[in-house]
């Protein structure tokens, strides 16, 4: 995961891993532009990872696509949160967008 | 966000954070149980903060609660993200639930 926030562009700030017994990671490295995170289950091959970044330099989505492919994923399925939006009330606000088809990109093994 | 995170019943791995100057916030906790971030914008008044937990035992909206009310939110928006359901194909998928009106919660001053 450090190796795909520095894939994004990111200033890495905080790396905070566990390996559980007998198999399994949480991890998070916090960026100066927020974080990264996984978890995985290599008991059912699954994996949940965040790209949370803010800022123009950065790209979570070289990010996804490193650890896709490190992780050797077959299905990826993404869901992007725009987070932070300033809605005319002065409020904040989140815009979620489901990708189409939800499967953004398979791989063979 | 550790406070948060035994409000919520987790059990606490690793603490991360980082204090930016003048101001602002990001940190990570990660738990047995999957994480807690927050990132904050004093200046404007925001914070973005994920509550990830799994297994019954735990329960995200009080931890959500307590962030709330020790951050002074005044609004609070939430999605629910459902992550790592098993799909009749083999695979693993996520639903988003968006909550009705967006505002789940305000509070006075």
């Amino acid at each position: 995961m450090v190796a795909a926030a520095k894939e994004a562009n990111a200033e890495i700030l905080k790396v905070a891993f566990h390996r559980f017994q007998p198999q399994g990671v949480s991890g998070v490295v916090v960026i100066a532009e927020s974080h990264l995170s996984i978890h995985t289950w290599p008991e059912t091959g699954y994996a949940a990872v965040d790209f949370y970044t803010c800022g123009d330099h950065t790209d979570p989505w070289r990010a996804c696509e490193y650890a896709a492919a490190e992780l050797g994923a077959h299905t990826m399925l993404t869901t992007e949160v725009r987070r932070g939006i300033a809605s005319t009330n002065g409020q904040y606000t989140h815009v979620v967008h489901e990708h189409a088809g939800s499967a953004l990109a398979k791989r063979s093994a």
